[in-house]
């Protein structure tokens, strides 16, 4: 298929043009003020033309749960989240879905799935997660969610002399799983890679983080984690290392260019040192770390050590939707209240830049570390993985600048038509390859039911958790 | 007309019901488990009922501007936002209609409307805004934005002994054009109320304050402010009064069941219990004061001091968009990040409640003040001010905690059905009383064009303003 984008506006370094753009196959192959139409031609006039966003940190499961979990820190809300009848594959298949539609809708084109798997059927999770990201044509990182600790090895113990409690499954156990997932769905030039993604230093031991660094380098597959989130995991790094945790993640290998980072909210002045001498990605998730208390990722310090950041919506219990635009406003408004001066604040254009190219810098797909494909911005050669925004909807009106309107503003109903690699996947405001009312019904339809909350298992947790953290028992 | 509402879901103190409602008149005249159809029959099954929330402050003539201002604090902010191309009477009534259509299509019922008014053309901006108001149906509070003190007094000097320059209108021109707005366009019980709304202690003399006090009092109208925005404004009322601002508006008797005072984020604990003590309400606009760097208002302290809090967008060009549940949805998380406590976080069922009954009471229509007309909670009797949310809109899909979902969640296309003052002005997601089509025309064939930015009146402000503040020159 080929498609030429007619009179699109598009921003400059520091105003817009008009400019037409032509599709071929899975590349952009022409840019220039006037194109002679060829294939579809798609009336670009009063819509703003962007690369695509990445939603560079989430987990697709928890749509299941989205609104269902009270106001808890990380720590309980997890309690909450796991304390849930089992999740079928369908389940699987269907909250990708909607993960990804909500993502396009909000101009992504990528999503980073941290995905979270059924026990026992882990690699049917992952092909489920798989198959929803096809239904739709979304560009996908699938990081099968891994851990060889209990979950109980989560809080802090206030102790340093003790020993993690093991996992359901063993360090070789869980290697070998993703070294299968590997070879079946690691299809990166057909728009679904598989990345190690140990869930973080919290859950798992230094052989699961050596043996994902050996995947990684030996199938170049990219590397995500979560880390310190909290104030918990932070204390916990101490008790666990003696160090912090950005230090002992770079002694093990994990941290490279190829590295995203979730979170990064507790980390020092050294540890950002850390990130930009190994080239990692902070992937800045503002609305789970307010929904869960977290606390303000240090992100204007990112910025000004020249650590790559992204943003992502996280997991839909802890947000409670998929839409990007809502992390990109909150991503850079909400550091103005961390620094008095002015001068250090983001500005919608580098929100934009952070989301676009930031995102795939972090996917090791920028032009910086570019090594495969290549995307986050508008150039020839690069994957057409673009979104046009319809600057006539009410949302985005009047005519003032486009991109202050479209991250500052509250974007609704704003996406008209995105591709990925090349394929048309939104048109006229809806995605091309699902109906929007079906999967509606079938949400409905699989929707788990009545709850109880607080679990019991939240009960049994939270004295410990209070009395550890120094909160009033 | 009357309406029949069946089957909706609706909160009880802790889970949900399923009712029928009966609608005639102005009024809620029945709630039952089943009633007999009469009217107008609206199936409300799969729909959530809530009473109307309050969009407790903004300025509507900021949607001129909205998506064109940098990211700057408030005070430099405010040189943007006043240089430009002068506004006519027909954008005060289109931005009136936009304000109006953005908060009923995020679950607003009311709008209160700090009005930036054209100089020359005071009364009107106001009728301009009364006929937007009116053309949409929706209730509205409009406190015309006054002052008699030069726009350059709000920015501390750095020293005590100086006296503010004087405003284009004197105090007592200001006071008679008040009045004669309150003669003209004062008709509660006809959906339009003017408020007594002095733009703050850092452009207001005493004399204006006690003036406004006096028209409050003679005609029983609501008093709306702001109220230290900025660390700035702070400063400022240590130089121009010698104590706080909070007990500079006590001793000039602003203070009152019926004041409502927009940010808040300066007080300290001496001022918030002045605030309890004579019964004032809070505004917050968490988006205004993320994007203004202005700060966090201590909610969780106004909760725990009994003070009554609402919600507000703010204007359009500080935020950028008239989502009240965007401001609901950070204006409940943003405080988990204030106190590591969990126990005092606020939950999604306290936030709409502050919403609705919060910003009714801020009005004076709540149950606990009121005076004339009740508003804010579903009860027999009370003005027929309600929104039915669609429950099978993708956002609000999984069934989980409906609750939960719409303020943690990110509801678009959320609101099917809105009723004010029993008449039904939103229908099947759609304004009744307009197109939003020819609006959006309207909306692009009024817009400004280009504005130099940064304007020639922000250099010239900007030394000073970061002197003042201790700020790196």
């Amino acid at each position: 298929m080929s498609f030429t984008i007619k009179q699109a506006v598009s921003p400059t370094a520091t105003g817009y043009e008009i400019l037409d753009l032509y599709i071929e196959g899975e590349e952009i192959q022409a840019i220039a003020p006037e194109l002679p139409p060829r294939g579809t031609v798609i009336d670009g006039s009063r819509h703003l033309l962007l690369p695509g966003f990445v939603n560079a940190h989430t987990h697709s499961p928890e749509v299941w749960q989205r609104g269902a979990i009270a106001p808890y820190p990380l720590e309980l809300w997890l309690t909450e989240l796991y304390a849930i009848a089992s999740l079928t594959p369908d389940h699987i298949y269907l909250s990708a879905i909607a993960t990804a539609v909500e993502t396009l809708l909000s101009g992504g084109t990528t999503v980073v799935d941290h995905l979270i798997l059924l026990p026992g059927q882990e690699l049917e999770t992952i092909a489920a997660a798989v198959r929803g990201y096809q239904a739709v044509g979304i560009r996908a990182f699938i990081g099968p969610l891994i851990y060889d600790q209990h979950p109980d090895a989560g809080i802090p113990k206030g102790d340093t002399d003790w020993q993690p409690g093991e996992g359901d499954l063993n360090t070789g156990q869980i290697l070998e799983i993703l070294e299968t997932a590997v070879q079946r769905f690691h299809r990166p030039e057909a728009g679904i890679s598989i990345m190690v993604a140990p869930t973080g230093m919290q859950l798992c031991s230094d052989p699961l983080f050596r043996g994902c660094v050996d995947l990684s380098d030996r199938h170049n597959l990219c590397r995500h984690t979560h880390l310190l989130e909290t104030k918990a995991q932070q204390q916990l790094a101490q008790e666990k290392y003696g160090c912090s945790a950005v230090a002992h993640l770079e002694k093990l290998g994990f941290l490279s260019p190829r590295t995203s980072l979730a979170h990064c909210v507790w980390l020092d002045d050294a540890d950002i040192e850390i990130l930009a001498a190994t080239g990692s990605t902070v992937v800045h998730n503002p609305l789970s770390n307010l929904r869960l208390g977290s606390g303000i990722a240090p992100v204007l310090k990112y910025a000004a050590a020249g650590v790559n950041v992204s943003f992502g919506c996280d997991g839909s219990a802890s947000n409670d939707g998929q839409d990007l635009l809502e992390a990109i406003k909150i991503g850079m408004m909400l550091h103005n209240i961390t620094d008095a001066d002015y001068r250090h604040w983001l500005t919608p254009r580098m929100a934009v830049e952070m989301a676009a190219l930031g995102g795939a810098r972090g996917l090791n797909l920028g032009d910086k570390y570019a090594i495969a494909d290549r995307l986050g911005t508008l150039h020839i050669g690069q994957q057409a993985d673009l979104v046009l925004y319809d600057l006539q909807t009410l949302s985005l009106l009047p005519k003032t600048d486009p991109l202050g309107l479209l991250v500052m503003g509250r974007p609704t109903n704003a996406v008209a038509h995105s591709w990925v690699r090349g394929e048309q996947i939104m048109a006229g405001g809806k995605p091309t390859r699902l109906e929007l009312a079906q999967l509606c019904a079938d949400l409905d339809r699989h929707s788990l039911g009545a709850i109880q909350r607080p679990s019991p298992d939240l009960m049994a947790v939270e004295a410990h958790y209070r009395q550890v953290m120094g909160l009033p028992i």
